[in-house]
């Protein structure tokens, strides 16, 4: 067989450049996550193809790569369908893994819980430019801590950590699942039908108010019901007053609690912050996935178009592996979105190492090479990066090259069999 | 389905005390070898089939996780084998990624080009203790450097990371497979049996100088060549003596160049190095891979039994992708072996900062809570690592796990809705 060069498709190589600011991110993370007592966890990146189809992935159930069962278990002449084939997959996200996880090893964990996790998950989309098939997600969780406490300090994690990669002027945007349903009960629309309604105010931002008139009513819902609704978030500030207001029109238990909630999270995070943001109440926001069950939240940059970190309280997924309820609550920072912002501002790592190159002369005795190695050995210790490497028989092209990659040329030595220059 | 806790079989979670561990490792890895001037790079874990199957994974073919055709691609009616079913798989090695990665962007990268990869690799191995379908390498590797400079810099790169991780007493043992092949030629073993002597060779420490011998005799070879063969291991010591005078008992030109290059390599290492290790040259280390070409090393630690490094020189791998010769070396450490010794010493990762724990009352007001959370970032900032939780309903064993994971008893402090206490 021939060998092939480029990665599979849909997925990438990582070149020095892209990894330095990889690594540098990762490690703040890991740094600013680790003072807000958070902890690194890892699970496999091959799980259970029955945990993977369990329903809770949505529609990125679809989009598994399978991985074949081995041996004798494997029966390819009875095979009828995929399944029959495969007894794990690669992990669409780190949810999952997650709630496998913590059903686990509950016991071994302090309570409440709060996880780091850094990993790889695969999904196996139509390619197109900046997604990838294999991507980078950086969630952190809080189990078994039911208060706002777990918002708060989600929040305030998160928006510290953008503030240190030097992200300015965003928005936290926040609202709850109940105040979602509960404002569209009130407006007269059936129960049944809150899912389709949801799918069409997330366009909000896109299509305007009266977009999303025009799509409610052709989806058959009666304009007054419809005027009833989208009056409702015209009259709803997005501050305490808006909450205060809200609540007194929609006279719902759930929401009242929800309101006292988010009012509660945002006058926490507005008073210590440390970055420069702001947190406002969006009673359009809704979050895709169906498993919220609170709070959601979402941080967007208007310099970025798209949202960069989202999540919320799913206090009922974990309890499916496990049979008793955990309440939990998430917030994942979208790590490639934020590595191609880095990128494209082209960022710098800050290096504070001094930085030598030490060119070796083809040929140079015995002798010679142990007093430059130790010369290199003595600066290294001293915590200066130094490059050795054999002299190129185009040594201008040579240093050229390392200029390019960030060497001074004052910090470039050339080193021959019995002298040394410059 | 019913969901499953357990990870799939053979693979492990890792909990946040070897997490913590592993981080640390890792973080050590990339600042020792940024220090030689190493550039992380990154494959995707996913590879092509056909890579995989190249024959340049000698055994490790046999236990590819293979990875499922999606959509129209996938036709299990006419599958026959289960190539026909699968078009990749989960890399078993960073070698082979390595060599694809460099073929396809060999005009981006510098020469020569000094590679750090950290990434899981997958085997179907039958899962025993200690050891995993999934588990972490660490690899560097130097590419286009033909010079001795490259194995110096390999192996004073990871004697270093081995010294700071505070490893003492290693020996790093040193061969070339040209000598290798000279002793047999001059023992006069026929060529095209080495590979089965080498084999017999790598169990010297095991079996001893008899047993090699026994079973050397046993798989047919004559008395007097084994003999001839054996007497010159006797002969030869572990030191530049043991080099010049093992030269003039092979007369062989190849085997000449081999000696001198190890000569100028262990010269080199010892003057320079930096922890308490030695460096000697063992005629009896083979290195399973058959892709090395020239220089293979090995440390190895008394105390633990097998080996925690090795690596080698392999010029020929990297034109089979790209058909123009690139010569490489590589040398990488056992990264699962060294986190099992770590855990297993019950090592502690430094941890600097001060720690904090403010336990909140349920049910504190509004007001309070901002206070609170202001105290807690005035810390964060100052770099004190403080965990914000709710109280629970038994405070003494919340406390009591608290100190478990680390805390101090002076540190947790208890905060009321009105009131601060301790």
């Amino acid at each position: 067989m021939d060998m092939i060069k480029k990665p599979v498709n849909g997925m990438k190589d990582i070149l020095p450049r892209e990894m330095k600011i990889r690594d540098y991110v990762t490690g703040l993370v890991k740094e600013t996550y680790g003072g807000f007592g958070f902890q690194s966890i890892e699970t496999p990146c091959v799980e259970h193809i029955e945990n993977l189809c369990s329903k809770q992935g949505g529609e990125n159930e679809k989009l598994i790569f399978k991985i074949m069962k081995r041996g004798d278990k494997l029966d390819i002449g009875n095979a009828k369908e995929e399944n029959d084939l495969a007894d794990s997959g690669l992990r669409y996200d780190l949810t999952v893994p997650l709630s496998r996880y913590y059903a686990n090893h509950a016991n071994e964990l302090p309570t409440p819980f709060k996880a780091l996790q850094m990993g790889s998950v695969w999904r196996a989309e139509r390619p197109q430019k900046g997604r990838f098939r294999q991507f980078v997600q950086c969630d952190i969780d809080i189990l078994g801590d039911p208060s706002y406490l777990a918002e708060i300090e989600l929040i305030l994690a998160t928006t510290t950590l953008l503030g240190r990669l030097d992200f300015k002027d965003f928005t936290v945007r926040i609202n709850d699942r109940r105040i979602l349903k509960a404002m569209a009960m009130y407006a007269g629309f059936p129960e049944d039908k809150l899912d389709g309604i949801f799918i069409t105010l997330d366009k909000m931002d896109k299509i305007g108010i009266d977009g999303v008139r025009e799509e409610l009513i052709n989806a058959g819902f009666s304009a007054s019901d419809t005027g009833k609704y989208l009056e409702l978030f015209k009259n709803t500030g997005s501050d305490t007053e808006g909450l205060k207001s809200l609540k007194k029109a929609l006279e719902d238990p759930a929401a009242d609690e929800a309101a006292d909630n988010l009012d509660m999270i945002m006058a926490s995070v507005e008073a210590t912050r440390d970055a420069s943001f702001k947190i406002v109440f969006d009673p359009t926001l809704v979050r895709g996935m169906s498993y919220y069950t609170g709070t959601i939240f979402e941080i967007s940059m208007d310099e970025f178009g798209s949202s960069v970190a989202g999540g919320g309280r799913y206090d009922d997924m974990i309890g499916r592996f496990t049979g008793q309820k955990t309440c939990a609550c998430g917030f994942s920072i979208g790590f490639e979105r934020i590595i191609s912002i880095l990128l494209d501002k082209d960022f710098r790592v800050p290096d504070p190492a001094r930085k030598q190159v030490f060119l070796i002369e083809k040929g140079t005795g015995r002798d010679r090479i142990c007093e430059i190695m130790k010369d290199a050995a003595e600066l290294r210790k001293q915590g200066v990066k130094v490059l050795v490497a054999q002299m190129n028989k185009n040594k201008k092209f040579q240093k050229e090259q390392l200029v390019k990659e960030g060497y001074k040329e004052e910090d470039i030595k050339d080193y021959y069999n019995t002298e040394f220059k410059r």
